[in-house]
């Protein structure tokens, strides 16, 4: 999960020095916010600190990150018109500076932990060029599915080759496992995913880099899971809704899970995390395959000691 | 579902003419409400026009409509000491102008369709009464629960106890079924409902007067379904988000279902609606025990012609 972000003070420390857009732009500055949680709170991974809108703006819908509104599209596209105005994304020369992030945390690391590199799946990009910005409804995205089909497909199928071209450059770049969030897939019926999703995330994920494993992560999934683990991943994720260990069962036991505490559970004292955290691992049940994470971010307000107490006793409890 | 509201140009014009708590608190503008629906859609039944957190605002918390905004509340309960400080609400002297809506309301419908009361579920409304008003990510109503539980089952406690007597109130006055609307109750994980709200849910339910019909509603619920069903009510809502034949056969045939159509579907062309309504009613199978319906509210920009055409095409296809 995203692990850099605004409950760390060294973060809030960055970003009163550079804009948002800025920072992910800055390779030295993106490669210091992502390596920030590995001494702070020894965690297993890094996870490269990218926003999830920058392969966004190259298809010139006009992105911009209005103060305290998050991202703001000023032409969404809401019809087969728009889809065909976008511009042809030339991933390299678009950003170059994720490329180049990949290359300095690698560096900086010196094998210490590992990097993971991340982008949004098609649909959840798609949700922000379609409405315009964050949504509750989602109602111009699935009106153009609904509506317009061919133009979604379009859509996604543009989408899905810059992700793939993308993934593959921080691979290139020393990515050595790549995340997949589709954090807002969960709106669908089980039906409208499978026609309207899952052929393209299918695509993007063989599109991979053959042999580094992929996560593939939403949330609001439950009835989605199965349809999910169909369209790729080497490791599933699971949000706090399900139970770990139905939800495992229920996708096989031959693919790897992440998951699944409530971001929420991190505000409590850490005693009563440790209860939490001893009922997920008991579900996990020691098999091999389960990343300990949470369901989904970090909450801004999350007390940095209580993260730094997770990572402890996940270690801790997850050894014996 | 509501099936009165913005969607209406009728409902606008007394918008214009109220403001929100207001047309709440005027029996015969909430009952002329109530009624829109009824002739223009057709529909089977006519559900209560009244706000869910009109029993909020006599518990002293500092209820406010702010415009555009939703829901303010001005001393939103944090802790044991703000749950202490609650007001007991005598439902009677509190909401007298529910109970002559219902009354206003039968009189004017002489038996036409039949009225079903609503209220929200102790749940829901503590997420209000506990962040301030509409939230996300429920961190301060969650933290209640893992920090302060005695806190959190007093002020559930309370809200059962003033739910009860106010959907007993609305059955007195004429309402034959009642509606129990836990909204956001989707955000918890299933040992999380099991502990903090089923045993409410569970009181509240058993409080209702025996023999009235109980429908029990959350969304987001696909991993909770059975708690709910546990928890009580004679028909169980079914958002969109699951296949209405599976999660129907999950909880048990021996109960009834509602929904569970998108309704973000209706701002699709009729042909598109008809589609998706046929797959809807075959699900149901003729089954006894389905009532056809949404599964949320009626979006503000939904042409009411196509509700209309809704509401035709469920009458024409579920009499073959």
């Amino acid at each position: 999960m995203r692990q850099a972000g605004r409950f760390l003070p060294e973060y809030r420390a960055m970003r009163a020095r550079y804009g948002f857009l800025e920072l992910c732009k800055n390779p030295e500055a993106a490669a210091e916010v992502t390596l920030q949680p590995i001494d702070r709170l020894g965690v297993d991974a890094a996870i490269l600190f990218a926003d999830i809108l920058l392969l966004v703006e190259p298809l010139g819908v006009g992105l911009e990150f209005a103060k305290g509104e998050g991202p703001v599209i000023h032409r969404p596209v809401r019809g087969a018109v728009d889809v065909a105005r976008l511009q042809p994304v030339d991933v390299d020369s678009a950003v170059p500076f994720v490329f180049e992030t990949v290359r300095t945390v690698v560096r900086a690391l010196g094998g210490r932990v590992p990097l993971i590199g991340f982008a949004d799946a098609p649909f959840t990009v798609a949700s922000y060029v379609v409405e315009g910005g964050a949504s509750r409804d989602y109602v111009h995205t699935k009106r153009l599915m609904y509506e317009e089909p061919e133009a979604w497909h379009r859509l996604l199928s543009v989408l899905t080759d810059a992700t793939a071209r993308y993934l593959n450059g921080q691979i290139a770049a020393g990515a050595v496992a790549v995340q997949v969030f589709d954090s807002w897939v969960g709106t669908l019926s089980p039906a409208d995913y499978r026609t309207f999703v899952l052929p393209h995330v299918a695509a993007l994920i063989k599109a991979i880099t053959p042999g580094v494993p992929v996560i593939h992560f939403g949330t609001g999934t439950a009835t989605l899971l199965p349809l999910m683990r169909e369209a790729g991943g080497n490791v599933i994720g699971l949000d706090w809704r399900v139970e770990l260990d139905t939800a495992w069962a229920s996708i096989g036991h031959d693919v790897a899970v992440q998951g699944n505490l409530d971001p929420v559970v991190l505000m409590a004292k850490p005693s009563y995390i440790r209860q939490r955290v001893a009922d997920i691992l008991r579900r996990a049940g020691g098999r091999p395959g389960h990343i300990f994470n949470l369901g989904h971010g970090v909450l801004p307000d999350t007390p940095v000691d209580h993260v730094k107490a997770l990572v402890d006793m996940v270690h801790e409890m997850s050894s014996k």
